[in-house]
């Protein structure tokens, strides 16, 4: 009689950038969530046919990186800095003229998790948008996985958390969940899941980009399973995991 | 016409004491949670009269306490430490041998959240057992207010977080809440609400003790409104707040 085997790999959620240190990243897969809106947008681009992504940090880069001919999208509070080609909205980035370009993005708490992720195997970047491939793809994988939540200056956010909720509801079989951060992130999904927009309408954050009437912005970065792309972090720039065979093989020529 | 005037207090919540640093601490008052068990067991203490309770981080200090004379309670990974008189269950402080003593307290995640406070105007303690006095006593406070979760080795544990949710259900109307923390702590509590011990036994504080077959102590734990007491942090020791006109007047006296 063949029996199934339970799951040795572990799933954990960090609720912050402040916590990370608190994990061991050795052998792990850590998957950045921003979902509003940095990591949405990073998926949108690359769907759309951007072949690397630069997340950078400050502007100071975004000028340098200008310099240099890169389109760059640079945004300040919700709106695109003065002088630069995108903001953060996922909508921009729904263009042929991305195709086959090197885009930077400036982002706040994004870039500086990714930044913090490096020392892990492998960093992706996970958001509603491209939840069915990260789920299938970490299903695939022998290691453990850190679901790592960007939140806002420091601090917990809920959409953020909602999302690595979304990732663990589908993991919940694959995975050792034993920790109390991933247990909160699977109920606030749970209670979220039905009408995320209503859920989410009182959080802070969605309060903030309320402000700035982009109410479209966030309806759609609530949307799952629309890209099949999965952005990996490779040295110091994002591309989609699912062309790397492809893009080898040019190198090799 | 009289309208009600709308709360000026802030009401908000830090998921653990890594977190506490993005918090400003002047002109607050911060309430201690750290239910399972050490502010349980001190808020049970000072309910059967001990006077004062001092919360020591490291066993050196118990021993030091121990030679000076003191009842000293020490306990590690859930078992009284050999050669001290208490552990940290709520049961052994109900008992007449305590009264008007000077109780000392060893705990590890309960001591370092009391010591992180204390830039505050004010460190309390809270548990379940005392959650309806708290909320009566912050409802004629001035101040805003820190509900701090002193979480497990750093990290988020969902027994202080609902706990802290517990307490913002109750002040609602009283404070402004405007941040993801305490939606996410209101939230978790609402889904615990009917069946806490249910909510709480895959958490894992809950089944760290549960090894412990201490599962009376959890039960009595996740009790609500049992005492009137509210320790109030007085230098470093705690004592109860409705004793301070008492033992002021008997300092004059």
């Amino acid at each position: 009689m063949k029996t199934e085997k339970p799951p040795v790999r572990k799933l954990d959620v960090c609720l912050t950038p402040e916590l990370l240190h608190l994990y061991d990243l050795e052998d792990r897969i850590v998957v950045v969530l921003d979902v509003l809106r940095a990591t949405s947008t990073m998926t949108v681009a690359l769907a759309y046919g951007a072949e690397k992504i630069i997340p950078v940090a400050t502007v100071e880069e975004c000028h340098r990186y200008k310099k240099l001919g890169f389109p760059v999208a640079a945004e300040y509070l919700g709106k695109t800095i003065d002088g630069f080609e995108y903001g953060n909205s996922p909508f921009e980035f729904m263009s042929e003229k991305i195709k086959g370009k090197t885009l930077i993005i400036k982002t706040t708490n994004g870039t500086e998790a990714i930044q913090k992720s490096k020392a892990s195997s492998m960093v992706i970047i996970g958001s509603f948008l491209n939840m069915k491939a990260i789920v299938k793809f970490l299903r695939s994988e022998k290691n453990d996985v850190l679901l790592f939540c960007a939140g806002w200056k420091g601090k917990f956010n809920l959409e953020d958390t909602v999302c690595a909720g979304a990732i663990t509801s589908e993991l919940l079989y694959d995975y050792i969940i034993e920790n109390d951060s991933t247990l909160a992130a699977y109920h606030l999904y749970n209670l979220a899941k039905n009408d995320m927009k209503e859920f989410l309408k009182n959080s802070s954050h969605f309060r903030r980009l309320g402000n700035l009437d982009i109410e479209k912005d966030v309806e759609f970065c609530l949307k799952k399973n629309i890209y099949n792309v999965i952005p990996v972090l490779e040295r110091d720039y994002l591309i989609d995991i699912n062309r790397i065979p492809e893009i080898e093989s040019l190198l090799k020529g």
